[in-house]
């Protein structure tokens, strides 16, 4: 738990972190975040993190914010502050708080709110032994490209899946094709072992853990496609997996019950999984 | 502007009125409100809103939130506090505070937060001269039904208009009709004198306004049909308006720069206008 937080030019103790009740954020939805990994103290392919995290600040029009570099020390004092070695740090922009009204406010000032955690116990089962998802209509708005605090159906979606016992749930579009999971984006590996993820449209949220591997996959000259892929190509696929910040890279072995290939982890799944650990220890 | 908000059990200086950094309202717009109109004091068709209140709340399913008896008596105490004779108050229930995480949290305990303001000046040449709206896509989730507070898109859509130089944008659905306002409700009146409004199905917020609306209408006997119509249907109909519990009953007369009619609000729109206001009035 984050024990410091910064919170609109102040660093504070985390239980007096506050926001007002009219920020746009807390009305609205009115604001975008972004959630990078933090490795032997370092922010872990932060340049990825800030590109995005300005496109989705241009989308939304919210202008002003403070810089990268200025928010890249923020963002190293408050993981400082909170003595995190391996963890996250989380930071929120919105476009601040005015008296509610749904056109953007004519002198509001955005709020930039920062925490940090330490991982928690990491359930190594989760990789050895690979994880579950089931499918669920994707249901959200047609922007999923902005990282906005807009998340109310990622949430359905994923107690559904929790309720369901899976780790995640994968979307399905109108089409019949999954988009991604409610916080992490959605592989296959097909029969003559192509890599197969979505490419990046609106209906997806462009992952840096995503581009990221997409990068080791290239240089390592594995066989890539970006494309969409149906629920079906996904259970008949010979492996599966998911990728995200907090999840690193993600074996799935089963898919509403059925199960993927054998039902563990596949090989190329492991490999691109260590390769992918490699890279984020910098080794 | 509200002087003194409630907040999680406390009411506070407005300026004070702050909620935790880690409120799900605020990181996941994990959470649902409403509007209600104060009119000499007394809350407006209060039923209704209690009424679409806990429909929202059980779609999220967000449990153990403050009784209708109780939360009266608090939004009666914002109000009074505030000095509000006609105005607002606006109530917002999230899912609480929890560590970060998109699935619902074991211990999280909902925060109500209410505010109330006086009506701004109202502007009589809106009512006397009619509106303009525009049209854009309707992008946002499948779930509309449901007041929640992510309401991004539509914050986007009412800046739009407003660059537009319009009141409002109507949004389009993939099918070509038009679904609703990015805050109010959007009705024509056809060639034969029919008032017509989209039925309350998942697109649509069933606004309280157009319930009452929809009430006065089969009282005083005018022909009503609840259905889809388009973008086309609306510039050719014979008059046009919008609903809403803060715009009251609205008429519009241009739609994307094509005038509608005459150009000057219809006749039925400024009858069921008064007839609303009455109704608003408690005459």
């Amino acid at each position: 738990m984050s024990r410091i937080a910064y919170v609109d030019g102040v660093y504070r103790p985390h239980r007096e972190a506050a926001v007002h009740v009219e920020d746009r954020g807390y009305q609205f939805a009115d604001g975008v975040y972004e959630v990078i990994a933090v490795r032997r103290g370092e922010l872990l392919d932060e340049r990825l993190h800030m590109q995005r995290l300005r496109r989705s600040l241009a989308e939304l029009r919210i202008e002003g914010a403070i810089a990268d570099r200025p928010l890249g020390l923020v963002l190293r004092e408050v993981v400082r502050r909170n003595g995190v070695v391996n963890g996250i740090v989380y930071l929120q922009i919105t476009r601040g708080a005015a008296p509610r009204d749904h056109a953007f406010p004519k002198t509001a000032r955005h709020v930039l709110v920062v925490t940090a955690r330490r991982n928690r116990q990491p359930n190594p089962k989760l990789d050895e032994e690979g994880i579950a998802v089931i499918t669920i209509p994707d249901i959200r708005w047609q922007r999923c490209d902005i990282k906005t605090i807009s998340l109310v159906a990622n949430v359905l979606g994923k107690q559904q899946a929790r309720e369901a016992g899976a780790y995640e749930a994968w979307m399905v579009d109108a089409a019949g094709y999954i988009t991604e999971g409610t916080s992490t984006n959605a592989w296959i590996v097909t029969g003559d072992n192509l890599v197969v993820t979505r490419a990046a449209d609106h209906a997806i949220l462009n992952g840096v853990t995503r581009l990221a591997l997409i990068d080791i996959i290239r240089r390592e000259g594995y066989g890539f496609a970006e494309r969409p892929f149906t629920v079906q190509e996904a259970k008949a696929a010979r492996e599966a997996f998911l990728t995200s910040t907090t999840s690193d890279v993600l074996p799935v072995v089963s898919i509403d019950g059925a199960i993927v290939a054998n039902g563990v982890p596949g090989s190329l799944s492991r490999a691109l999984r260590a390769a992918y650990i490699s890279h984020a220890e910098g080794i």
